[in-house]
């Protein structure tokens, strides 16, 4: 017999494309529980709602239209964060006050949906809740287009990510082919540490539109290599198109494109490989047209992986459930069978190893010289771009549910 | 009863979302009517493929698949070119190919798809084919994601780029908008002459998703203003949004964003309004994010507008029906009925009136600071977004035709 209380659930870093059919499948499972979960709230702003008591009632009745257009909502409908907890003996200031709300609204399940760091907030919050003897349940619902937390085969999020790439990469092979002779194009895909979006753009491949090199932040990258490769495509095709990650480092590790400014965990804000790699281009003489994907990468809800969705809404319940069961401090992953055909198995693993860990591209999934992928890249990530949504337009424009201003 | 013999039909300038269903609309038309059309070819490559004889006859049942698929591939399926005809008076031998070619493979009817650069290469064929005493009919079929050829109400493909510019906007703001506290995010619009792409960012407001601040080319842009503005929307509402165009210019008529190259006819090359206004707001120490729309705005045929859709395969038909009843020299143009309910008459209008010519976004679209446009931009350019499609996908990733390697 599950506790008897609330349920709180927060959504924390760079939003995805279907972070919020997480949230709809958390919200719609919560419901599900009458006999454990009484009310459900959204923490506003991830753990910040929860720091300054603002959080938000989800009525299953007053909010139905809302949690309706949530599956083709991008952006965090809640609110984001990126606020890092301090380590509790430096400052247990802030571990107080989420214990002293969630004491007041009598949570005892919360179910936050995030990253690395999101998931390192959680096992802190866990291992604190544990000893000041709180009882609540704390469960990890991931969610990063980066797809690199461990544990889990890919993560919600990546396959709508993947999907937008291919074929927002096949599209600009496809329009810059239009001209018989071209130049070289430098596609710049997010991906800070790992290269899981840059070899998505591989998958362009299935309309005969993929890219003559891919570049990972995995790989040392050699400016010299790409150069030469680059032009040796142009001469050849009369076109080239490059896939590279925002992230690329030369064999010091070193950003190619580093900015010189980080964010709030710390990490180096990058920007503008491909502009880096254009002027170089530019200096040799030679045609070129740099392309950063940007934000589309996670917002672009008209263009969404059915598989991908399916799988955030069903992460979201299990991890209700996982909790229900009297799961703490764990992160919901996705384990795959290994036989031909495509399942899931929905499983929880301790945070403690998946929090500040990172799951990088494995060496196999890029070809022999490391500038483009192997088919055990093709094989890993094809089904996770299957199938299509049709998203509700208003006047042709999508319609979004609005929880943070209605 | 019209001419007997053969037609071809031809793709110049940028591509858009739709040229290729405007080729469906001529090739499917032409089919219908062999008591005038023997033989459909396409020129590859544009007026390039009829220069070097490179022709492909486009046939119903071998080419069916691939006709099929047309109307959901973006670029041009046909081939592209920028080339510009010299004057007769300064060179001849190029128009005298062309007659050579036309003679060769009897071409009766030349349909070519293009915005004002292509009208101005079609107005000189056609005056010289009559000055050559070779009866032949030359039509226009409009296109251009830009929107600015005059005549007519607007071009096929502007109503998919205003569709996808402002579903792409609304999930940039949503996206931006997951946390309390944002920064200045300058997104950057195609448009080196006129605003019509850019202001369509405002229909993001049917998702509560507008930008803040719209800028176009007609309006002398004021650094200040926009400093002074943006910072103001920053303050009050913790965000703001900016749409501007890749063609912004100063007071004097420069634009902010000159990076001194010109394109092979003479107009200037364009890029970084954005990252360059942003450059501004780093230097004022504001957070910032530029993003540039960049070629998806003319390649994203996930999400087209159904209305543009339909319109652009009807251009392409009302053409070839146009030059089956002895139309030549001229362009075939949307009228927009001025009653409550959108709809468009298909007329057909001089060449010479229309190539070279520049059709600005009006004055009284944008509101009286010039920083947003105003109501009657709204109501000009919803029902032009109207509707979705659904095309079909591969294994995750578009289908697409492809007529110059298969």
């Amino acid at each position: 017999m599950a506790l008897k209380g609330n349920l709180i659930y927060g959504q924390s870093g760079g939003p995805t494309g279907v972070i919020n059919s997480s949230a709809y499948g958390v919200i719609s499972e919560a419901f599900k529980h009458p006999e454990a979960i009484q009310k459900v709230y959204a923490s506003l702003y991830g753990i910040d709602g929860i720091l300054s008591d603002n959080l938000r009632e989800i009525e299953k009745e007053a909010d139905k239209t809302n949690l309706e257009l949530l599956k083709q909502t991008p952006g965090a409908a809640f609110g984001s964060t990126r606020h890092k907890l301090p380590l509790y003996k430096d400052d247990p200031t802030e571990y107080q006050k989420v214990l002293e709300i969630f004491q007041k609204y009598n949570i005892r399940y919360f179910l936050y949906n995030g990253g690395n760091d999101s998931m390192d907030t959680l096992t802190k919050l866990s291992a604190f809740f544990k000893n000041s003897n709180y009882e609540c349940y704390l469960v990890g619902v991931p969610k990063t287009i980066d797809n690199d937390l461990v544990d889990t085969d890919h993560c919600p999020g990546y396959g709508s990510a993947a999907k937008y790439i291919a074929n927002s990469f096949a599209g600009i092979v496809k329009d810059a082919s239009s001209y018989l002779k071209g130049r070289i194009n430098v596609v710049e895909i997010m991906g800070r540490d790992t290269g899981w979006l840059t070899a998505a753009a591989s998958l362009a491949g299935l309309s005969d539109c993929a890219p003559d090199l891919i570049y990972v932040p995995e790989i040392p990258f050699s400016v010299n290599d790409f150069l030469a490769d680059s032009k040796a495509v142009l001469a050849k095709k009369g076109h080239a198109f490059v896939a590279v990650s925002e992230g690329i480092r030369d064999n010091q590790g070193a950003f190619v494109a580093d900015n010189g400014t980080v964010d709030a965990f710390g990490h180096p804000q990058l920007g503008g490989a491909a502009s880096y790699l254009c002027s170089l281009l530019t200096q040799e003489g030679i045609k070129n047209r740099a392309i950063e994907l940007s934000l589309a990468q996670r917002s672009a809800s008209y263009i969404l992986s059915k598989a991908d969705q399916e799988e955030a809404v069903r992460a979201g319940q299990e991890a209700v459930l996982a909790a229900l069961r009297g799961i703490d401090g764990e992160m919901l992953c996705f384990l795959r069978d290994k036989l031909d055909f495509y399942s899931l198995l929905y499983k929880t693993f301790p945070l403690k190893e998946i929090g500040g860990q990172i799951k990088y591209l494995p060496r196999t999934m890029m070809n022999g010289k490391g500038n483009n992928v192997s088919s055990e890249f093709i094989t890993y990530a094809l089904p996770l771009i299957q199938g299509e949504v049709s998203p509700s337009y208003n006047n042709g424009v999508l319609a979004f549910a609005d929880f943070l201003h209605n």
